[in-house]
């Protein structure tokens, strides 16, 4: 197989690729705010007319959501099915960005030139990555090596209410021998790693509620039961000083690292080094998780409490001696090995129920629960896609933990028997939920090039 | 003094008040947000116009904030001012009022007819009441029995920040036998009261910054220190099991209940019984504060501590996985006897401070600090007042306590070296600071009618 031939080309037409990128970049695709569903639809029916342009026989599928994308090319064994997500997180703090979050440019910054834009990484831009290999195969090869299944969803960003369904409806349509999955990231810049270890994550909203209506401080304030200050003692019971989880049962189905992995993760450097440069990129130097582990453990394979989001009371400029009605937050819950989702949510909502004082009730939210996956890597196209990773980059492709959640890995095998292999080219300073996302230009140059050589090496 | 001509030509002109006082509700005269700044110099000018229709000698005074309305009328001993102010609290959460804010409507309850907008009680209402007796005096007898000055600021509800200095500046204009403020409660509907102990406030923002960017839970948590949580761990640690305050030195300067009062309070009615009527009428059965202490004594005699507005992460609809850089609060403080807050807010911010892990730091932003008031009542004007407001209502008045903060109180004996004597005609239920605030036409009937009487006492 003439590699190099289609290498080429990709070198070549690296500017006609991050143009695509960046129309597909422009359109405001946000999952979880139903004010931005149009663009979801947007967004699918770009992706169909760039993949019907390669030849694939695709079409858009509706769900009771955002709508699915999923289109067929080529044939020959192995069959590759090959996952991504149109959709992109919410742009708030808006402020923050230095430039239009939907107008992506093409920056050169000391790391490099790299294209800024919600979504440029997470995940239009790694997508993209996939689809311009296989655009490069056929330019240079008349066609692709092996039949491939493109299936692509806009609900990632905001739990995928509809893929489970939608797999289990479309089954025989989508069953392939791996499942290809670009929304992961580098072990470093010069690193290429395949994910291997993915925590699940159990999303939790509640609204603590006191007074039936928001009071005066002044008239109810030392009397009357405020729903902020119960709120933020239940908050701060979650951890304990070890920086451990509370919660009963918390821990039941988490494994201790493997020797042999412990001592892989250990050769990648000093723990107490890795930790601090990790958290220096981001203003920190103190590792905040459980004080026995090391900062690799805390963000691969040890779960996790985190509310991401708190609010109650005057919350605009100046000052209002309020005493509310209510407060809320949100509260996710990273897990790893055989934890249960849906036992923790049980356990958490026990906790808080317990903690309530007599004249304070609660309302609880699920926002999606998936357990943590681990790869099975016994087939040999992953021993043959690490080595193609390894001749694309610098330094030898490793089996990596990611602390994100990726359920969709988990799903391909639950629901369709097929194992999944995650490959990305993300780095850590990408941004991606924050302001300014970015994605290296050359994460997607040789993003291209690395999934060129996979399907090279898979055939 | 014929004063029943005068009480009669009340009683006949009650529509023509009411639509007085619907006019100036009308204006959006929220001070605290610059917004509505202009709304704020319309309600000035609203109010000066008025009172030059009775004659007056009035003027808008301008103030590095919003303006100052002053006006005097009459002669003759003894010299009473005035003191109301025209600025509202903010309207949110707007979607929680039954009607427009700004569209007073006056309305039959199952608890007799009300005036239902923001301000109708706070001040609007009551501020009206003594200007609508002042032109029944003067309808019914051709003039006012005494000198009078009327003083009225736009900046009560965001800390007065222009008072002390335009007190100083206008000492000789504003300096009188005695202020009139209009700014409390009745203790019950049938019990008219002089309040006499008024809480002090301490107002503390602050901001706990961790990561110095939002960061992605998947990536970064269980690693990165979330200042959400920290954010919880500190104001959880304000109260102790038993519902104090944990400051150190909080209490220095906090006094007993004197036996006598302790003595009154508990004569009218029962501390569990009182406290569960007062709580049940906004759905809350249990005292929370000093589990020592009487439900009176928690909101008139007692300091607090409370949380008012909380916020940080993502808080729209949905969920965002995100690892937020900053966490803030709104946090109050009401004072009691010799409770200094400025060593309170020291002793708040020592104590955040002592609390923050190594990679947090914090911002603070402090909103006013006014110690608490004790109002000498040895002048014979307050025994008159008392027998006025006795003759007028059902049950005779009572030296009451206040749990809020009217730090003009204090201002009038330190900075002009005159008594202040504190009338209201407020009910618990005006849902004052909250939506559907309201006025009942009986406050606002027997308000003018009481100003009237103590207009006749005084003299």
């Amino acid at each position: 197989m003439d590699i190099q031939a289609t290498l080429d080309h990709i070198d070549q037409t690296l500017p006609q690729s991050l143009e695509r990128l960046s129309e597909l970049l422009r359109i405001q695709s946000i999952s979880t705010d139903p004010d931005y569903a149009d663009h979801c639809q947007t967004a699918a029916d770009w992706l169909v007319a760039d993949l019907a342009s390669l030849g694939a026989e695709v079409s858009k599928r509706p769900t009771p959501g955002h709508p699915m994308v999923v289109g067929h090319i080529g044939d020959g064994a192995p069959h590759l099915l090959f996952y991504g997500h149109y959709d992109v997180q919410p742009v708030d703090p808006l402020e923050l960005w230095n430039s239009d979050p939907f107008d992506p440019q093409i920056e050169d910054t000391p790391n490099g030139r790299v294209i800024r834009a919600r979504g440029a990484s997470d995940d239009k831009g790694q997508l993209m990555t996939f689809v311009e290999a296989c655009r490069a195969w056929i330019a240079t090869n008349g066609k692709l090596p092996c039949k491939i299944t493109f299936f692509f969803e806009g609900e990632e960003e905001s739990g995928s209410p509809s893929l489970i369904p939608f797999m289990k409806d479309n089954a025989a349509e989508l069953k392939a021998d791996v499942a290809l999955i670009c929304d992961t990231g580098m072990y470093d810049a010069q690193t290429p790693s395949i994910t291997t270890m993915l925590r699940g994550l159990l999303g939790e909203e509640l609204t603590i509620t006191g007074p039936d209506r928001d009071l005066h401080s002044g008239m109810f304030g030392g009397i009357a039961m405020n729903p902020i200050r119960v709120l933020t003692k239940v908050l701060a019971g979650l951890h304990d000083d070890t920086g451990r989880v509370t919660l009963p049962g918390f821990y039941d189905g988490v494994p201790e690292l493997p020797a042999e992995v412990r001592e892989q993760w250990m050769a990648l450097g000093d723990p107490t080094e890795m930790a601090r440069d990790f958290l220096g990129a981001v203003g920190l130097s103190q590792p905040a998780g459980e004080n026995t582990r090391t900062g690799l453990e805390m963000i691969w394979s040890r779960p996790t409490c985190d509310v991401n989001g708190i609010w109650g009371g005057y919350t605009g400029a100046g000052f209002k001696t309020v005493l509310p009605s209510q407060a809320s937050a949100k509260v996710s819950f990273r897990l790893v090995g055989g934890q249960d989702p849906h036992a923790i949510r049980e356990a958490f909502r026990a906790y808080v129920r317990a903690a309530l004082p007599a004249d304070c009730t609660v309302d609880f939210h699920g926002h999606g629960a998936s357990p943590a996956a681990t790869m099975d890597t016994s087939s040999p196209l992953f021993e043959a896609a690490r080595q193609a990773l390894t001749d694309e980059w610098p330094n030898p492709a490793v089996f990596a933990g990611c602390g994100g959640s990726i359920p969709i890995a988990g799903y391909f095998g639950d629901y369709l028997d097929m194992p999944a292999m995650l490959i990305g080219f993300a780095q850590d300073d990408d941004a991606i939920h924050s302001p300014n996302e970015k994605y290296g230009v050359e994460s997607f140059h040789k993003g291209i090039r690395s999934w060129a050589r996979v399907l090279g090496a898979v055939k």
